[in-house]
């Protein structure tokens, strides 16, 4: 058995097979694992993101877990909670304004317009705001220039938060933002527009992780959101430290499938914040398994054992990488009403044959008492194993390779193509010595290429890097693949359209 | 004495002559009455706006007064407070956002984009933002039009929280939002986007009055922050009825000068709120004076009684302004360290010839103590009076002939010009039949006029109005002057510059 | 009689009425009156305007004259014609795109892109260029900037061209060409953009005015296009004098009404060009008459003399201006086939009452000979004249005191407003003392006011300038009045709709 | 021997090696064998293309050869010419402004605007007008959408000139235009704007080719003009039908290296008219190979017989390239005077190696005297020949094969990848059956590869093609590679900058 810090526990990441787009609960799953295995006497604590508006207005309801397997007080969590991440968005555009507001009196850096892609945030899902020309009107209005809004998830203030360890540091990430390039060439940051105390200061209580406890009396550290498709997608630094502090099994998320947030958890979040994890929870479900044995979304319920089998091999090059890190795995077949026990038994017979112990989580029904199975399974790995976690690539390689390696081992890649504008960005990557830092890699959470059409286990795809962005004050490279965007649309029918609150305020989703 | 209703306290509105970019000290003051009442052994309370995150990191410091006449805990009331601007900002946005998803989906109800004037808003001093395009990017990022941001305090869905009385009166009043014209000339609102209820959901707690306390311990509503050159400048009906319930001397404030806020609190809040106010206090600085007598800005602390002579018809005017509304005034000047003996003479002799109650305020340096003549003085008057509120304009004449009482008996102007545009505004308001609204100019707060360098008491000045905008849910129509507009920029160097917070979380401003 | 410079024939000038939409016939009117006058064996010449190719695929037709008093080749003089719009567009536009370039490679003289008022020119009616947004699309496709196209006729490339005396002349004009103002506030001209000399390139030929016949044999020069609505509108000076020296009678033509074309002629071209105009023919109609008297624009062909003495007062106001250029009037009524007697003797009744002669042309269906008799009253009243031009304003008067003239004088305003923008175009103008230029009024041709809903003789209206552009090549300075705009648009029904061409070349409009 | 039709002459082809920036000579080269053929006693006749302003106020001089092997009149030639330019530039922008509008009133088609790929044009290079916003300004002024302006040369409407067989064929052509797809997914054809009648009459004269000659009187049509890298680059099928009807020996040029111009020029322009040409002449200089054998652009000058050495395997390929076709070839080394001797000998003394006659000719200095051995060596080559042209591909097949196969044999690419736009275009082209169209491929002209770096004979890499238009009324998709943009930019220093014009009309260039 591996040992760990003194006084340290053990720290447990769940993370998915490729999910349909409700997702395959994750959430649930671990908040039903931390109330399994405190029902079996030990001491858990859960690290879960903070929800954002976004989604919850657009596509899907909260993000707090389900059914008995909940954080509470769920509604107010998904709504503004504390809000962290109106600050985090409030603290970004103070940058971005003043970003314009230097330019406007007189630019006295010499910053090219047309280089900052530092762009404003909004925690809304809104099209419209992809792509503006703003600073329209003439000459006291502004500076005309192209750029855009994403979503809060998105924000490099997000990112900051997530992966500080406190206010100088955070103050100091602030200012190593990059914001462009001079007409001569250089590179100007954030720092040199003054701000960095004034978003600090706007941050003063979103460092602070915020305490809830689940339906059970599971504490649950609740602190930043970053998205896994668009962002590292893994909640703060800080308060996973604290879980893995106060508690002997600490339960942490990442986001999407293991190929995104997982990825980015081990490379990036585990290596900044000196993590040891030491065990991986990978969610299944009969419907995700279903879709990617080639039935369409709408027809997931009906039982089909043969689409179910037809879909393992998504979640087999899932196990395969999780194989990659050094780490032992378990699965949670996170069980559905729809699922007939001839599906289930089709998952876990072929974990059976990979070695992979898998269990049938019924943390949404059952809460705790339903996912017991799944901790004793999950202590007995991790306490077994001597595994130890290894990140996938060296932070020295070049950045090419970095993304090589991520997309051809984990995505599964045959080649990765650098756009034009992508090859300009690597070189000035290069030139201004941002090489080291990590890749964040932006991806569809729909399929593991770049290509959200492509499901099951693809093979022989090409992955494009369209462009890359710098997140120096983050501590990352973004590499941007294929046609995923940083600020999300609304559906044709919002989850928006389906909300009241009545006269004495109570809610209905 | 007049009779008030049974068990309702006296209503004291806090107003002012035409300011310095500084302020006059109108908060101060309502605060040190407040706390001077209380030392006269009176029941009073306050209610007051929120702080706007907009002017704290553009122009100048926080809005919760100063000295010893300040709320607490004035840093967080300053800093996201409860989250209520956040929450406004997410329900405006979460309607500008289904406006352009619906044009996205298909535009069923034939809205024409270029008639859409509901901005999106941020609480952020933004010029870049105020003239944008959006939509751009091709078939799948939206459809490409002109648009831009207000600030918050802007925002109809702040006016509304403002003036509502209730969750389901909110609810109404969402829907009514005026949102464009279909290309067959039809009006839009905003209930067929289907979102008033989750933005009624957006708004859960924000519809809750605030309550703090001042240093001195008398109990403060802060709630609600329209800004009173861009919007109708009063704190909610719900909190300021409230406080006229449960003290016997309830202390309200209204935005920049007696033209601005006050003239919107008694035509606009009081009559949408039934609200009956006792009497004003105007509050005057030796400062003010002497600008408005001709010195600039960065000369106004020597001392000049000439000066503070000249600049006496600009509160005269104010006065004047006072009595068309038919309630008593009380001037109070606001104390400062620079003034002289013989520059306070001068204010106080002239009120004395015009029969004005005069005091001179220490709420500043001394808090309740030095208040307590002016609460006198108040009480006084207040009780003496049998006179009666009476509002300037009858909300049944035409909008032109509101907009030019408002303009010739308040501002002094001699003429009225509307704009081709608003001619055309006009027109769409007959059609659609919001004739009856109010009407809520927007105007600088620098001048009585809507020019903002003309200071003093300008005359044979024409108001220029550029555009009418409907604000249908708020209740009120938003005649645009001069060159006012509603995202303010930042400037040279912003107050964010000088703002930090050390590693303990202590905040410099 | 007044005396001539020796050799030098006289100078009429055909203006018109305020005209329907289709045109009073002023072209066909001027043709008709040269050959009229051949007809009595005196040495006439003319020299008209290039036709533009914008309305004639928009509005109307040629701009040729009609009926038996036309210019040959028609088809070819409205198709192309030399190809000078063409050269001018292209010279126009080389200029347009080395301020751009300029800006692009380092913008040496610290030009301020949001000054530049110097739009693109296109000949063509093409409302969706008016105003656009340039330069997008990052770092190397140029720098964004708020811009826009007019159409060619109101190319300041154009005006120059119709000013000029000869090549050097014109280089010098197109080098004075204002651009706009550096981030400084200084001026900056087309010189420093060093292109002058490649413009005089591609205007070689253009600078040379065309010399076609009318079908009864008349020289005619047909040189340069100006719109008289949105330039100054008149053929150019060059052409004009030549057919003063070749001719003992010379005819020229300027645009729409007397107000917008006529004034421009005597005020601007005239004072620019030294010449000495002897006579006025104004061109009125029994239509035009009968929509200045109230009817609707589709009801104007039946007989209706109440009406036509109903739109007297149009005419009365033109016949009234010409006195004020010291100028000898005669009226010519252009007959239309649904002209009755009675009609038409309503009009020169009221000319007789005036004491103007007045004579019913028939150039369109007799060509000469339709025209004798106006071609002896002109005769007679230039010969027997002693008046003398002078005119209406003096150029060193301040500009507002120009434009005020003009509107009060001329179209009977009562006021001038200036917007903010034109204000601050005025201290432009002070400021690099371009006060001493004419003024070349952009302003509706359908009203004599700036309102053209405004019919017959307007009075009490406000004239609104809302901005000024410096033409200082051209030597003059633009108020813009009303919502008048420099690229017209198409209608929904445009000219182009209906022209053909078959196999062997004919033309089908 | 071949046999010819009855009464045509022998078509011979001149084409280029991979040029430099100021090209090698084609048109001198054409001009001269023309005179040389004259020489030897033959008939000979040219066919070129009319010179663009663009490139000759951008980057180089005129367009009509050099020296003593010129078109007469060379100077209005390459000004404005006969206004053929001028008038497409007037019947492209008709369309343009034609769909605009009837997008502003009504569109009743429903198209969707973002789906219109149709620019406007220009004769310019203004890279400031690539990309656009146009529309703006409000519901009076037009409908905003993303656009941009190309370079006339790359019109759809030249490009259609050039290649139709007369009137009826071209409004025919002009009516396929492809303008966009409705909201619905049908396809919208510039018939349907009901504007080709009107387009037809603008071409009225521009359909007909202009007839000049040589400084030694040989005749010369000179018509249509597009660009061989952004447009097909061959002159009008009529104007060569003409040639080689009317003379034994007619030449034609195709723009840029073999690889653009020729390809194209075989592919699309003798398959569109039937043509069968006989030979090809390749014209290289020394100072391209030195280039291509790695010389900076600024050292071409001193001898460098290793260079050219170096430089030959371009030559070599295009050879090959020529091979693929059928066709002899006979290479034309074009002196320049910095060459030597041994450079010249390094280049003969390979295309002897190689089987292929080399001449070395000196039209530029000596007129056709210079160019008499090449005119031999041509006819003996044409008149031994029995080869017969071949196109490369079928038209049958679909697009990507069809790139594929002209990136991979011409230009000896070893992939092509297509961008998610060019995916979604080739579904259109599939869509609405316009699979059977040639390509014409949008390449850089400075490499054989599509990317402008890659000198000499590039290998193993990408062609990325970024998106397939449709030009239907031209009968050709254009896929666009690389980074090329349809409408070029000027340089730093614009040869506008050296142009000047005296007072007597003499220009300077």
């Amino acid at each position: 058995m591996r040992r760990r810090s003194k006084g340290q526990g053990r720290l447990i990441l769940v993370s998915a097979m490729t999910p349909t787009p409700a997702g395959e609960g994750k959430t649930t799953t671990s908040i039903g694992l931390a109330q399994g295995l405190a029902r079996l006497g030990l001491k858990s604590c859960i690290a879960l993101r903070e929800p954002s508006l976004g989604p919850i207005f657009g596509m899907k309801g909260g993000a707090t877990g389900g059914g008995y397997s909940q954080l509470l007080p769920a509604e107010d969590i998904n709504l503004h909670f504390t809000g962290d991440l109106h600050a985090i968005t409030s603290a970004h555009n103070l940058l971005a304004a003043a970003i314009d507001n230097h330019i406007y009196w007189g630019n006295r850096s010499g910053l090219d317009p047309r280089t900052v892609r530092f762009h404003r945030v909004l925690d809304m899902n809104d099209r419209a705001l992809r792509n503006i020309i703003i600073g329209l009107g003439g000459r006291t209005q502004g500076v005309p220039r192209e750029s855009g809004f994403d979503i809060t998830a998105a924000s490099e203030v997000m990112a900051i938060l997530a992966l500080t360890e406190g206010r100088e540091d955070l103050k100091e990430r602030l200012s190593r933002i990059f914001v462009g390039l001079t007409y001569d060439g250089d590179q100007v940051t954030a720092g040199s527009m003054g701000v960095s105390g004034a978003m600090g200061v706007l941050l003063k209580h979103a460092i602070r992780p915020n305490l809830v406890q689940t339906l059970e009396g599971v504490p649950a550290f609740v602190h930043a959101g970053p998205f896994a498709n668009i962002a590292h997608g893994c909640n703060s630094i800080i308060a996973t430290k604290m879980a893995v502090g106060l508690a002997d099994w600490a339960i942490t998320e990442a986001g999407f499938g293991f190929d995104l947030g997982a990825e980015k958890f081990f490379d990036i979040k585990c290596r900044h914040g000196g993590l040891d994890p030491a065990i991986v929870v990978l969610v299944a479900t009969c419907r995700a398994l279903k879709m990617h044995g080639g039935k369409k979304k709408k027809d997931l319920d009906p039982p089909d054992p043969d689409a179910v089998e037809r879909g393992l091999p998504n979640l087999e090059k899932h196990l395969e990488n999780i194989g990659k890190f050094g780490l032992p795995a378990v699965v949670c077949v996170n069980r559905f009403p729809s699922d007939t026990p001839e599906e289930l038994e089709v998952v876990t017979r072929r974990c059976g044959q990979l070695g992979v112990p898998a269990s049938v989580g019924e943390g949404f029904l059952r809460g705790g008492a339903g996912m017991t199975d799944l901790a004793e399974k999950v202590v007995a790995s991790a306490t077994a194993s001597d595994a130890h976690f290894k990140p996938l690539y060296d932070w020295s390689w070049p950045v090419e390779k970095k993304i090589q390696t991520v997309a051809k081992e984990i995505y599964g890649a045959e080649f990765v193509d650098f756009s034009p504008q992508a090859r300009k960005d690597l070189a000035t990557i290069r030139k201004f010595d941002y090489c080291s830092l990590p890749v964040c890699i932006a991806k569809t959470q729909n399929s593991l290429s770049d290509n959200p059409e492509l499901l099951g286990r693809p093979k022989d795809f090409v992955v494009t890097v369209r462009e890359i962005q710098i997140a120096a004050g983050a501590g990352f490279v973004i590499p941007i693949t294929g046609e995923i965007l940083r600020m999300p649309g609304l559906p044709a029918e919002p989850a928006a359209l389906r909300m009241d609150i009545d006269r004495m305020g109570n809610i209905t989703w």
